[in-house]
């Protein structure tokens, strides 16, 4: 498909950096490429760009060093430990096309939006790419307030001419990829391209974009677990999760303001897919003792036949970064091809990938994956 | 679609009763229709007949009367208390049903099969049904050897004819039921029909056949957890599993004769749905303690991006009988829906409902509920 | 020992119903001691009352009759389905010995703590016992404010004796058993007779209590895990815990303002068994659905040689009504051993039993059990 | 204490190789003592040998080097990373000290125990050490049967001065052991010094020795929960145990022969425990996916007030060489100081280590703890 950018939003944390190192791994052959969805079989003949076409740039608001971020995380055994050193320079090149993020909290300015969308089009220009790939990869956002500037792109346009545009740094991100002619992910749970705003910039330039909240670990487990539930006509009486998290997502997500977002991303499926509300706390825990390790437990409690109790629990322990990185290798190359295709607006289909998949209601996990593959599949939109 | 028979073999155990009382009960409407899955609204408009048109009859080689079972199964909490008292009249006309089962261990003779073939014909006329559908719900059977009258239906009847059939019971049954025009189910791991001479004489006959091993509690979850690694590319690793039972099932299982074909019927859906053979034990143990409660442990080794090690556990609790009993009704009123229908031989669509499917390599559990939900609802076969 | 008074405070609850029950169908051969720790036969010769010799009574704020309880328990399968029947006559009995409860919310009155310490007079004075043990068994209160007449006893009469003294209604009635010469023991987090007032007036009138917050499930599986990892000197990282509960108090405890006293009950031994401070979050949840049901999830991440680093989870699936009640009978026989000894103040020999032991450093559940042992078995206090 | 000679039996095996690797490591503040159970305050007037005056050898029938064992131990996760390349020349060192193992399956011969002798020997008068305890680490021996040379002594030597002694390698090694004065700790379930012969050497000659069996995971939380059942006379219904093992003992395990020795001492301590026998299936399975990771599930299904049915389950997740080898380092210590006490024959207080303790109805933990704490704190026998 040709050379591809992917801009990472946040990219010197931990899954930046993983989806980083894992490509140059891949591409040298030195890791297979266990946990990515379009390495399938199913994939093959999509026209997704290659590994070895992705061109990787980003912005972070730290300045920890790429290298720094991935000898932490072999140390602590997230990566295999002579990764860092065997691509040391390969991430020394990724690291001169890192620009300084957005900075949170105040309103965003006009100013802040060209930069970015001038950072975007200094890289594509400099590396010569066909097309860019925007993923939002930064912490989890405190929940916004609504303002009259989400609610359409004259209002919005008008707001950063004059004093400021109170929207999220996520959403400013978005506003400049669209600006830019840039495909759009987001991978959090935060508002990005989703302001009506937005979603009318997304559709005057005629671009893709998907999200949102990647769907790595417990909400996974249940979204294949569910249906099965439905399908039996087994009804579910409760189901309680509790998620234990180590990593700078959890530090985040131990602030009430921000665990909201999260929680209600997580808990949209289960009523969608069993066709009734269920209660059942959602917990999200900060356990900085277990570092990059997330564990969940989730509890159901469902009535069979003639009103029999039953319990289900399930014990979910992995890496979050190996978890999300591989998905935002997927999504760089879906997205890719949302955008050659000329695909316009939110992609239901890549609705696989995330907790709150934007505009559809198919939350079963192998509905999506079938929704997914048959997208892939099909003869390109609008070649007709 | 008219009064059907339901002829049960094993008629008076566990999972019978329950699954006759609970017709009663939810033909009253003192039970709603939970863990029935032909009660979802996807099968609303399949022609399928009634529960009040389930008439039912059976086989046992116990004598233990119906409601002394229902009674024990109140007592030990498995069935709601006041349901054998209420429905004891009901249980009463069913015992007038019921006859003696056929002998296990020695050669199947020719009257054997006669009188059970006179039972099931004998019941049909008394009861005015349109057609019969058996079920077997009997105990495993220890693994048999193989026979030449196996290899074909002339070679099983010169065999009958002469010193015996050194065939199981269960495919004993299965023989008269199909000689008596009688749609076949088999529940359990036994042989059944799955015999080539038995596979001919349903062929000859035009008549339906479903099967095997009713997939109930761990093997379900199995069947809708692992197409979750498949599609994330997630390498399983290992996948161990513990089943403890305290039931009639699990004290024949205790044998090591006996627990093989439920063994193998139990591994086999992994290795198709993930593509390549997996380690790891797969344990059934008899714990009589428990009573009719079956609890099993699955721990799953996977490997994600770069070789991260991860794991997933889950605990499923629940009542054996509880949990077949509905598919016991389920799949009287779809084989004669599938009789009615004039399919002949085995009906792969009901895989849905088994461990170890007859002629079908689809594995998955929303890949079969797919499967199940357009076989019901597409235009009757023959029809044309 | 005599007849012994045991005043229930919360005695048409769930606990208090099965504790009243239970003694019944075991003073008449219809159950066993299962779960009764002073039937085991170390506490053969230290002259506790018998089973038989329990009389009770007690206070409520609600008005549904003991047997609506009951057979609501046994409906539910908490109880055994017989018991409520084959003992309503005992029951009704009990009836007659039950007292409105004190109204809760505003400050105390003179005459409300009269009131109480002339039901517990008119109790013990008709029923001919020998001494009275009063058990807090009411709902968790919520956390109180501290006052000055908190603090001493001449403090807290004149506040009765003026407007009203703003102590919780549990150490209303701590305060009303010990001036009627009764023991009493705080089975719930309450602050009861915690007060220093109440401390003073226990020392004064030579009388022995106990508490607090009976150790049922989840910390009591704590205290008899985390002395292992002292023993084997491997560093708890973090010990997260979860807590769903479906009756009456998990309703209360999904109040925060409930729940705080309760949480910081269940921490407090984990710190002084291992030694230092652990992180993790300590969750108590309302999940209705679950009934008289209770389940934990504990997940235990810890540290081994060399930094090895491992976990332990424990699930724990019990009836709140069932675990609770035993130890209630347990500590009326006990706290009238002490009463007869004529111990004073606080028993810290009796924190086998809590979550809390007032005046006891000792967390560990076997050194708890050694204290308690050979406490009992100790020559009596003041008879030399 | 002086310095002090450690000779394990396996000794290039993954257990021996971390506990020498780490008591470097601890040696040099490379390592904290986590784990090691004599590093614990209670143990520091003992009089136990210094970490650092301890000396290793070994025998071994195989011939990878040790630093090969360390690097493929650091490269699984089980070893720190820098750890094997930092004390490569140590155990450089140890390699020296190594002598190669007795061959197994034949008869024993007088040449076969004098060589291992004359390799103690030799090894003590190099080292210039008090004394050595002999470790046994070898894998798992098939049960043996009994032959007339085990009951005493004279027939064993006698046995050995003909054809040769049908002993078990680890009963040979014992022998030799106590002929060259050292004493011995079985840290396997193999039969080692139990033979009454090696009793009667061991009385003999006056030396000490334990076993058997290092409590190292699941019989470890089996022997600190037990004992929390019989304190509140809640009876234990059934108790099932998985393990599942990737590493050598667990390859040696999933052959019947081995695994028999090793359940019996899993399975000893719960009914000593409880006071009656508990049904429930206890398997070690092997899973070589696994590697050095070590996972157990255990199930308790017990009985409560009234009848009332609970479960308990929990899941061990850890790393076998970092379990046993600090326990290695302790029992090394210990036994010095029974030795240099002149304790004789099997020393019941170091059951604390033991699934299947030496002489000792001791199996719930923490009495152990206190049997060993107070036998290290003792004046030493014999010094009157």
């Amino acid at each position: 498909m040709g050379r591809t950018g992917v801009w990472l939003l946040g990219a010197r944390g931990s899954v930046a950096t993983t989806a980083v190192l894992g490509a140059f791994a891949m591409r040298e052959g030195a890791a297979e490429p266990t946990g990515c969805v379009t390495a399938r079989p199913e994939f093959d003949g999509a026209g997704l760009p290659g590994i070895d076409e992705l061109v990787f740039g980003g912005h972070d608001l730290s300045d920890v060093r790429l290298c720094k971020t991935a000898e932490h995380l072999a140390r602590t055994g997230v990566l295999p430990g002579h990764l860092p050193g065997a691509f040391a320079d390969r991430l020394g090149e990724v690291e001169h096309a890192l620009r300084p993020g957005l900075p949170t909290g105040g309103p965003v300015l006009r100013e802040d939006v060209r930069r970015v969308e001038e950072d975007l089009r200094e890289f594509a220009g400099r590396e010569g790419v066909e097309r860019t790939v925007v993923i939002d990869l930064t912490s989890t956002e405190a929940r916004s307030e609504e303002h009259p500037e989400h609610e359409g792109l004259d209002a919005l346009e008008a707001a950063l001419d004059s004093g400021g545009a109170r929207i999220p740094a996520s959403s400013a991100y978005a506003y400049a990829a669209l600006r830019a002619g840039c495909a759009f992910v987001e991978f959090t749970p935060n508002t990005g391209p989703r302001l009506p705003a937005l979603r009318e910039l997304a559709s005057r330039e005629g671009l893709p974009w998907a999200g949102s909240d990647g769907k790595t670990g417990e909400t996974l487990v249940k979204s294949a677990l569910a249906p099965m539930f439905a399908a039996r006509a087994l009804r579910v009486r409760s189901w309680s999760s509790v998620n234990l998290l180590g990593g700078g997502d959890g530090q985040t997500l131990s602030d009430p303001a921000h665990v909201g977002s999260k929680t209600e991303s997580k808990g949209l499926g289960l009523e969608h897919i069993l066709g009734h509300p269920v209660e059942g706390p959602l917990h999200i825990d900060y356990v900085p003792d277990l570092g990059d390790a997330k564990t969940a437990w989730d509890h159901v409690s469902f009535e069979g036949f003639l009103g029999s109790r039953m319990t289900l629990q399930f014990t979910w322990a992995g890496h979050d970064s190996a978890l999300a990185a591989p998905l935002v290798l997927d999504l760089a190359r879906l997205a890719a091809l949302a955008h050659g295709r000329g695909t316009t607006g939110p992609v239901p289909e890549l609705g696989f990938f995330f907790k709150d998949p934007a505009d559809s209601g198919v939350h079963g996990l192998v509905e999506q994956w079938q929704a997914l593959t048959s997208w892939c599949s099909a003869p390109e939109e609008g070649s007709a």
